[in-house]
């Protein structure tokens, strides 16, 4: 199959992947002044009194904006609000198939830290979450750090977290696999943008302490003053040996390698150097750091990808629904650390012990209870924690 | 019926007047391929090639923004953006159900004209078009005004030009049942906020030359350095024999009355001072300027309110739905003048001369008719004056 063709094909003919409708029939003079005017003055008048019923008196309660400014848009880069705004489409119709949750895609336009944070903040109370999408680090650090202090709903950048909580979750399981504990392996992850940086710290508040960065210039190095600031932040708190040099020099010797970085960086010289029975989660889209059969080959005892074509699929659309859908439906104030362990731990123990095999470390993305369990996950942490207003 | 428990108990039950639906189901790994990634890069990529694309490969075609900033929000005033979401989403719902048009309310957190023009211009790529709604007046002329320069699509508050077009179809009808001309009947419009301004100037641009305008203070009158700056510019294209006075002096001799004001202003005295078979239309809500059977007991040919228990409803109902699902249709960049008087003649005409009557000048509210036509109408104007994209 042609999947470009194919995809301008479906993108032509459904001239938009989602659909408002209404849940509330106008056939009468009683409906319309019932849904309309005169009637909706009551609910707009009890929300006045007390803004916590605009979460039953309006469809907040299950609401998410899906938002971008385009700027670092699948593999495709900045290609501007506009252009991106067909994965904000496909991101939302996955937030409705599998968890129900109804998403509205926005695109921003701007790359000004501040407007952007601003704008955001403002139209925020139509809401019940905020999804951020595809924004360029570093800002997406910032923007997402000013709105979560703004804003009394869930953001979340799911680049970094969503991501982060389902190699978390695949990791989790890849050692089950091959009978190691977190606090004894050497993990080395490479790439540290959005997506490898919420990983790393994820990874260290989960006990991993024996963890290795490496990006286009090499491991890590606490104290090297050519390092960015949010790199020289993650070097301070890993490569405690201060080991530097090359991504193959970190790799000897190490249990793990997580990939969310660039395709055919590892060698299988390289899986060679790893420690017994290494784990390879390699993730850049569309072709991995190592494809999975050189990898096995040349003795990984077990192998993840982004790809579909392969066993051990790792796509974020196994955290973002269930994890919204969680927060929504207890009214989290924010998304805790916790919340994302919790996401993690559910999604790990979806694999049942005795179906966990090399090839099975994680549920299908299309599995609908990945949603399901994330969700109740999420929501009984948020409440037994005090995030949640129900 | 009580309608304030009636309404309240539906939105209870609904939690939300709308809901997004996917039209693209995920059900295999190649629906997921082509919705989402990898099949998704191809059509952002020809969206960053050719913007004008986001209107077929995206909803934006059919997508219309409802925003407000709850500071006039039916009669019930500035109860801020949270309490004004049941009636946004009562308005996306009128949208879909009477025009087939997706439409997304949006609360804007801020009363500041340049924070809700910046906020606004910044998502305005996200749809096809932005109806303002329920913003308070003089703000949101200048609110308009401004986004109206910086957005390629149209801008369109309904308050003011819904309500206008809808009084000029009434009042077009109104004429024909009392066989009077639009260039020989003395007009008076009490209430000079943001519907009575918009009615006002459509009225002048239409021919209706003899017009007076009301408000709290009574007739305005140019050069009177007293007048709200916006009353001022209406004042100088108005009552040419500079007439003073109140209300009540102004009704006398007058052919038409139109009330977007408060209840019980006028009285069967002021009616049978007016001209031989006097129209009013007086549509403050829910209790008109004057009750219908007290002004046609006072010998009024033809009166119209905005309730739905007398005949000849004037309600705006009967023309957002049409004039965006017609803009959009059309790719339309803006909303013309032209295109509001297109709306209004396709609305009058709606009603076949045999049936026109002094109970029946407009087509109920529930006629979906009124959509088709107005649509058909705003779309063809469009196209023909340059203002179409497609």
């Amino acid at each position: 199959m042609d999947i470009r063709a194919a995809s301008l094909a479906l993108h032509y003919r459904l001239q938009g992947k989602l659909e408002m409708v209404s849940r509330c029939p106008i056939q009468t003079q009683e409906d319309l002044s019932l849904a309309y005017t005169p009637g909706v003055a009551a609910p707009c008048l009890e929300i006045q009194k007390d803004p916590a019923l605009s979460f039953q008196l309006t469809r907040r309660r299950n609401l998410v904006a899906v938002i971008t400014d385009g700027s670092a848009v699948l593999g495709l880069g900045d290609i501007g609000p506009l252009a991106g705004m067909p994965v904000m489409e496909g991101k939302c119709v996955l937030f409705k198939e599998f968890a129900g949750v109804d998403a509205v895609p926005l695109c921003v336009d701007t790359q000004d830290v501040e407007e952007m944070v601003q704008t955001i903040a403002l139209i925020s109370k139509s809401f019940g979450g905020i999804n951020l999408e595809d924004i360029a680090a570093p800002r997406c650090f910032e923007v997402e750090r000013r709105l979560k202090e703004r804003c009394d709903i869930p953001v979340f950048h799911d680049d970094q977290h969503g991501t982060a909580v389902v190699i978390t979750a695949a990791l989790t399981n890849a050692l089950k696999v091959v009978g190691k504990k977190k606090e004894q392996v050497k993990v080395v992850l490479n790439g540290i943008g959005a997506a490898g940086g919420a990983a790393a710290k994820l990874l260290l508040d989960l006990g991993y302490s024996n963890l290795i960065l490496c990006d286009k210039d090499g491991i890590l190095c606490a104290g090297d003053p050519t390092l960015l600031p949010h790199h020289a932040e993650l070097a301070a708190r890993t490569n405690q040996a201060g080991q530097r040099g090359t991504l193959a020099d970190a790799l000897v010797g190490a249990d793990v390698f997580i990939g969310v970085s660039r395709p055919g960086l590892v060698t299988g010289e390289m899986v060679e150097s790893m420690a017994k029975d290494p784990i390879l989660l390699a993730m850049a889209n569309p072709v991995p750091e190592i494809m999975p059969d050189i990898a096995l080959a040349h003795g990984a005892a077990v192998v993840g990808t982004g790809r579909s074509d392969f066993p051990n699929q790792i796509n974020n659309v196994l955290v973002f629904p269930g994890l919204f859908k969680g927060a929504l439906s207890c009214g989290a104030v924010q998304i805790t650390e916790g919340m994302k362990h919790a996401a993690a731990r559910a999604l790990a123990d979806l694999v049942p012990p005795e179906q966990l095999s090399p090839t099975c470390i994680l549920p299908s993305p299309l599995n609908r209870a990945a949603a399901e369990a994330v969700a109740h996950a999420v929501a009984e942490e948020a409440r037994c924690t005090g995030h949640a207003r129900f």
